[in-house]
């Protein structure tokens, strides 16, 4: 990639993605379940740049988008809407309401008080809704604590008891549909022995439901395969889709996935230019101009992200590389080598492509920055860079009053 | 506040400001200064609204900007452009000459790399570059490791020895006059007594540089005056005032301050409504229509935001409150009493006017929330809430590739 050239035509900070390494991992993830009826359901939120999703939709994937924008995303970008899973657990009247008219596949519910809701919005445009429902298994995702999901004291799903009840009421509505079973129990997971844990209780859980003829049609697995971030295993797809096909031996359900991550976490990169390097006392820094209001996953997780110099420099040392913003907790990287630098050298954040762009800001006023696509060695841009027109386009007009 | 009324004409989430208060804040603090030459420079991170600038730069506010965008949003609001201040670790050469082309007050620089970029832009320009040296004194604030810059091992600032260097430097300089001092060591600071240990040690080497006829005439002692989020008790402005002076006896420097926090932080909220109830096992969940990318203070650092429920409900019990987005990080409070609540109570997440709108975000694609101000009773919206089509502005016409 040069990523020279690619700095000088788009400029800095920049997003940059393989289009063909996203094609490729999602083709892995969806051979993985070959011979079964399945449906790969990128979660949107991951990275929901429109150009992105229509690689996507244009393979045949699915989407699972957690509010309507999303969904308007998916539908912009050409996806079917028999692909498309609305989940979340705030849904707003309004957004239900869109997502039965917009005829998508099912609504995953998350309580029962919004199973009451979509009933009622249901009948009062005389419709029937198809849904599932998101069911706690309360597995430890040994995973980080604010990314695992699959655990009781969180607000994620509902318990097994409770998911009974709302499948019986469902199957009793005239306005609901319960065809799909659903759960996600956390993010980035590196040993999938929980997921398969997971499937096997809401397996169980789907076969009394069966024996209560509630015709459970899909079994989603939610998403949550692991990345390699550092030194991570990767994940085996072949093992993580044989526990699952294990767990649903003899059943026959559409096995449905919602990777996020997966499919285009390693596939990204942030491009950053040094500004300056200083040295306090004796700390090195490496300024750089991409910042926590590009990347936040290292200010809001601590997560770790390789960052490679392109630079020729020797006299590798230890550096903290941090941005412009104005908050000690404004940085890329801590202790990382790196040799000498210069104002104008590049740096290749690692692994960005997953809630990277999705999650940026502007704080201190900074543009959010530019995405760029490479497909066949060729690079388009497939966003532009803010201007500091945007930024204020929603407040100048009330500034006469 | 009639915040049903405000719910109803302009939708939630909302951020609410009260410029009355905002006002009173301003003049409190510039008061605390009388009969001394002084400079209270907003610090426009906290809350960068144009509205909420002009309101300021009414009253004779100065503006401490940390990007060129920021000083953009002052001059736009009617700034007095002697009185605006940009500061920075990571600015960018293209920033440098607009602010020096700008013919702001004065450039804070944070690292002899920068002071000699900024010599050279300034050359390049023929034009003289007015600045500051920001000055780490090296003193423990004794907050949060986040928003505490003042200590040796953080990006901000050159300690002691390296600013007499710059200085000297500087004073020899045809394109630089170092008209200022400077110096921030945290934010949030109950405690002010690191403030005054610090303005005293500045002010020795202020001395310093003054017997080298350095003639510094401005004396910016940061922001950070700390808020009653919870119980902290209030900062009394008179001792934090007095502490300065006495640490310039016998000097005559203006005195700068660059309050962000104090002046808007408890003078806004944001309002949010309730969309569910759930319970997860015995853990007691509220689902409110507000979010991590709303207000992100509470996921990044932790934040305590007092929460009151427009309800009148009775039976209090804890609750968690927490937004739609799919991350168990998405929460606005933990372990808090509430009343019983129905989807469309509102509630008040109190103290957040600062750093709350300018880190919001669209993750999950979620629009920004509007923003409405109070002044003389009167309520005006001051930014309209985003849309669907401002979110995907920039990317939608890639989308034909
Ligand atoms: C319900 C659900 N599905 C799918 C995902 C995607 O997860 P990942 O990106 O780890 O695959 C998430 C992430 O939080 C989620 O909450
Ligand atoms: C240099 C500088 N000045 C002023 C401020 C404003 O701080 P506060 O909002 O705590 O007053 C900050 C905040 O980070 C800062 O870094």
């Amino acid at each position: 990639m040069d990523y020279k050239q690619l700095a000088k035509t788009y400029e800095t900070p920049l997003y940059i993605y393989d289009f063909n390494q996203i094609k490729k991992r999602y083709l892995e993830l969806k051979n993985s379940f070959a011979g079964r009826k399945s449906l790969v359901c990128y979660a949107v939120k991951a990275n929901s740049n429109l150009s992105l999703l229509k690689l996507l939709a244009n393979l045949g994937s699915g989407f699972d988008c957690v509010s309507f924008n999303e969904v308007r995303r998916a539908i912009l970008a050409g996806a079917d809407r028999y692909k498309i899973i609305y989940s979340g657990v705030g849904k707003q009247d309004s957004e239900i309401k869109d997502a039965i008219n917009a005829n998508i596949l099912m609504i995953n519910v998350e309580s029962s008080a919004e199973l009451d809701r979509i009933e009622e919005i249901a009948k009062s445009l005389d419709k029937i809704a198809r849904i599932s429902i998101r069911v706690n298994p309360n597995i430890d995702p040994k995973t980080h604590p604010y990314i695992s999901t699959g655990l009781n004291e969180n607000k994620f799903g509902v318990n097994i008891n409770e998911a009974k009840k709302m499948y019986i009421k469902a199957k009793n509505s005239q306005f609901l549909n319960p065809i799909g079973i659903h759960f996600h129990i956390g993010s980035q997971l590196i040993d999938i022995m929980p997921v398969h844990e997971a499937a096997q209780i809401v397996s169980n859980l789907m076969r009394e439901l069966k024996a209560l003829e509630i015709d459970i049609k899909f079994f989603d697995i939610g998403g949550g395969v692991g990345i390699r971030y550092k030194d991570e295993k990767n994940v085996d797809l072949y093992e993580y889709a044989q526990g699952i096909l294990s767990a649903l031996k003899g059943q026959d359900e559409t096995i449905v996935c919602e990777p996020g991550r997966f499919i285009v976490g390693e596939s990204g990169v942030l491009l950053t230019k040094v500004l300056y390097e200083k040295v306090n006392n004796d700390k090195r820094f490496v300024v750089v101009d991409g910042a926590m209001n590009d990347l936040l996953r290292p200010s809001l997780y601590g997560a770790y992200h390789e960052i490679e110099a392109l630079a020729d420099g020797l006299n590798l040392s230890k550096c903290d590389i941090v941005g412009p913003i104005c908050e000690s907790g404004d940085f890329l990287g801590k202790d990382r080598d790196m040799p000498e630098l210069k104002s104008g050298d590049l740096l290749v954040v690692k692994c960005a492509g997953a809630y990277g762009f999705g999650m940026a800001s502007n704080y201190n006023s900074r543009c959010k920055a530019a995405e760029v696509a490479i497909e066949d060695g060729k690079a388009r841009l497939i966003r532009k860079r803010e201007k500091f027109e945007d930024l204020v386009a929603n407040e100048i007009e009330f500034i006469g009053e």
